[in-house]
């Protein structure tokens, strides 16, 4: 049995009750490698339990991939798949473009998806055949933008300091939009498919960094693969844009 | 006479007016310039037509230094700094990161100002003496972060495109602080004044970019100055710091 939109806003209320009140507060921020800056805070652990257990409660035959606990049931057939906070550079610098994300794959392949946003009180979700918004301006059915050509796309990725080796063909794509944008992390995905924005280009992520927002974006009319234009699950090379045209024609250059 | 807080609110007011509901619509953008990409949106000259109006209606002996129209009485002893929506980039890619910038200076010197930011429903304001917040968690005094050493301090920039030439300078900055985050126009200023960030710095800047900012921030207990420690009225190269220790720090390696 699929869980429901309810089941979804569950999940992202009770990660809500770990993350809002530790925002822009003076918490404490470890680090997770010993090298290099990647912060993890309370709130990010303790909403991935809430969510764990309402999942384990509701569905103990589901699989569980998260980014701060062990994995459970990885080759089970529904696999919940949670980042309780994506952007925790974002969240510990009090920008609120980070977000919960709930994904729900079946056999490998991501179906349903949320990402929650607590303090602008904006709540995307992919309820498997189409993308759903609700924020402090309303309530609506999601749809990408059907840009026409690059050079009118508005592209973004999380900083250029992610594509390492790969920078020079990520650029070759900057270097063509209209407009690009640093810093947004899964919020860049919500925009796009909310047809704010044209395309989001990235690297080095996680299962669980793009399980809830795959079906958001396809679901949308988007389109969302690896760099080589295969099934993105699994993560790394990513890209997402609004529409065929914007999708191809990255797609060209990144492998030109 | 100097204007008060409620004045201030019914500006915000009247440019969130013209501003909010064109935010996330598919509006129509054109170049301000003919090289580059610097889009000015209708909300923009809207909102910048309705707070002169109020302006001049309640205070007809200050000038106006605006962005969008032409300036009135530079000279005069009070003058308000407008920019109706900074982060116009921010604006057209549906991130609520842009703002509502409304400053009054006293014989060149920056006294009071106010960033709002309509989507998130976030108000800052330097009424003169101290820095003020509202928005969805409540309403407080803010007060920057004493941050001690650069190397615990998270930076914000616009983006590294700003510096040009001057790029090698920053960078020095950069290399040495805990985190760094492109791509936040005004709102880096905010989460300054309101201890979340320690560390904003910028190129490029008009006087109508930091006119509102500059109380914001040494109204909290923050310094911001030009990259040669001079008053930063004008733009061009500025610093803000949360911390005497952190913009002495920065400072010197923009100017080693």
């Amino acid at each position: 049995m699929y869980p429901d939109r309810a089941f979804f806003d569950r999940l992202a209320e009770a990660a809500k009750a770990e993350t809002l009140p530790r925002f822009r507060t003076g918490l404490s921020v470890d680090n997770k490698f010993q090298s290099g800056f990647d912060p993890v805070t309370e709130g990010d652990r303790a909403a991935e339990t809430a969510i764990r257990a309402l999942v384990m409660e509701h569905y103990p035959d589901h699989g569980i991939l998260g980014e701060e606990h062990e994995n459970i049931g990885l080759d089970r057939d529904l696999l919940w798949v949670i980042d309780p906070i994506d952007g925790t550079r974002a969240f510990i610098s009090g920008v609120p473009v980070w977000g919960t994300l709930i994904g729900l794959r079946e056999k490998g392949r991501a179906i349903m998806g949320m990402m929650d946003q607590p303090f602008t009180g904006e709540r995307y979700f992919a309820d498997g055949k189409a993308s759903w918004y609700k924020g402090p301006d309303g309530e609506r059915q999601l749809a990408t933008r059907k840009c026409e050509t690059l050079s009118d796309a508005i592209l973004f990725t999380t900083s250029p300091h992610i594509f390492g080796a790969d920078l020079a063909r990520y650029m070759k794509v900057q270097d063509r939009v209209r407009l690009f944008r640093y810093g947004c992390d899964c919020y860049a995905y919500a925009l796009l498919a909310a047809g704010h924005i044209d395309l989001v280009i990235e690297n080095s992520l996680k299962p669980y960094d793009v399980g809830a927002l795959i079906p958001l974006v396809e679901q949308a009319g988007g389109y969302f693969t690896t760099w080589d234009g295969g099934r993105p699950e699994e993560g790394g090379h990513v890209i997402a844009a609004g529409s065929k045209a914007v999708h191809e024609a990255a797609l060209a250059l990144l492998n030109a």
